[in-house]
């Protein structure tokens, strides 16, 4: 028997298959029960009717919770009402774990908990889109600097030099010496950049900055392009370029993930090149005119 | 006129272009001289005649040195006996800057001296082909496994707990306790998996090990899929899949850099699944046979 993904069934419907997955929803309506089963690739509705299988299948109802690891067997059917389009005629089951209470519950939690459960929230909804959304926007990010001849040089995470000045590294003991942690690959993409032309790198990235505020990561990825004979304007190009490149791939192929999140998307629909250009003085007049107290020549 | 790249000058046969890059090699031969130009993406026979260019231009023969930075003007041409298949017939040259002497010479140089020019040495043409294949092998990677349904859940580097016992680690002060750089973004994964039933993780992993041999790195970059619901001969079909892809993409995409390295290919084109498998206890018997002192039951 084909052993298939949720998101494979399609190509096996009315077939008997098998589906290795977790529980995630248990409804009962007699002689009937219905399992949602999760398998990290979709969900599907799986049937088991009492005079389908066999007695000890059908009492799985009573013990079976939400996250038990089980193996499902049964036929695809197509079935428009059901999400993804299918559902399972089960003909048996195998329990591999019965699990303990999932802890997370579609009640609102705090921070603090959530994160404290970070191992099982990711199995939720709307965090398994956040990190598929992710995914694909490193994908896109590498996929477009490939496509356009940028070389990837990785840059070393342990360094002997700060980028931006020495107060917010990490520091840590390196054997007989002392070294940090980068915060920015920066300097060897310049040296690489006129070894290659084109480069970039896309690794971790850390600040020890003291503010601890839900806009101050201390751990983070960030991708870094240097390209040798390139002049503002044409930065701003490829800036563009890969900004509306990552944006337009992402609403193509995280449409479910963005819908999961309620996000309206007609706004990063407008992300299409060219963008608005302003000159600094432009953008220091419209601070200035706004009551920011600005020292021209700064950074913004 | 048209800027282009060394690597697309097939697409302007016979048309005037400019050209950035660096100064490879110069050699003349009277009122003729040959300038190879680098631009990070291959390397171009310059020709220089005396009648064709203003004399200014004729004599920076003799003041241009090794990776002095320049645009270059001039008639792409065909030339079958020029390295890629092409050269330039100049018509004028901009000069950015006069490079001071070069330190790396063909002659030998030591590792010390090498590593210490690190930022000059990666324009080489050995250091040129080991960062492309690596390239390659990055990119490989990431794509046989965003085809095959894995979720990239990056692991953090910054932990609280070791993976393989705690001697190895780099220690660092975080705020107001300690941490530790990752080992392996293993644990993390695990969790991944039972969310996303295939993830993987790549990114910097550290040891913080006493040996510092050419074998023992303190930083790497570490590839880790992790599986739920699979057994151990489908993870050694995975991992046959996985090394046989990449080997396969870096000999149709890196010949000429493997052609650089005068590596002999025959050995990677042997990489095809399937692999021999033997057991563990097999495994023992050889190392035994060949005598090694090998406790049964212990990591080969």
């Amino acid at each position: 028997m084909t052993s298939v993904n949720i998101k494979d069934l399609y190509k096996v419907e009315n077939k008997e298959v098998s589906l290795n997955g977790w529980v995630y929803n248990l409804r009962s309506i007699g002689k009937i029960w219905f399992m949602i089963l999760r398998d990290g690739t979709g969900l599907l509705q799986c049937v088991v009717v009492k005079k389908e299988v066999e007695p000890d299948v059908f009492q799985l109802e009573s013990s079976l919770t939400q996250e038990s690891s089980v193996t499902v067997f049964g036929i695809v059917r197509k079935e428009p009402r059901a999400p993804g389009g299918y559902e399972l005629g089960v003909t048996s089951i195998r329990v591999h774990q019965i699990a303990k209470e999932y802890p997370i519950s579609p009640k609102e939690h705090g921070t603090d908990f959530l994160m404290n459960h970070r191992h099982l929230w990711l199995r939720s909804k709307k965090q398994h889109a956040i990190i598929r959304i992710r995914h694909q926007v490193v994908k896109a990010s590498r996929d477009f600097f490939d496509q356009h001849g940028f070389t990837l040089v990785d840059s070393p995470i342990l360094t002997a030099n700060a980028v931006e000045g020495t107060t917010d590294l990490f520091e840590l003991g390196y054997f007989d010496r002392s070294a940090f942690l980068t915060q920015s690959g920066q300097l060897y993409q310049e040296a690489g950049a006129m070894a290659f032309g084109k480069v970039y790198c896309f690794g971790p990235t850390f600040r020890a900055e003291k503010s601890k505020t839900r806009r101050h990561l201390t751990e983070f990825w960030m991708i870094e392009p240097e390209m040798a004979y390139c002049n503002l304007d044409q930065d701003m190009d490829w800036a563009e370029k890969y900004v509306s490149y990552v944006v337009k791939w992402c609403l193509e192929h995280c449409k479910t993930e963005l819908e999961t999140l309620e996000r309206d998307t007609s706004t990063l629909e407008k992300v299409i090149p060219p963008f608005p250009r302003i000159t600094y003085d432009d953008a220091v007049d419209i601070l200035r005119k706004n009551g920011v107290d600005f020292q021209y020549g700064g950074d913004f």
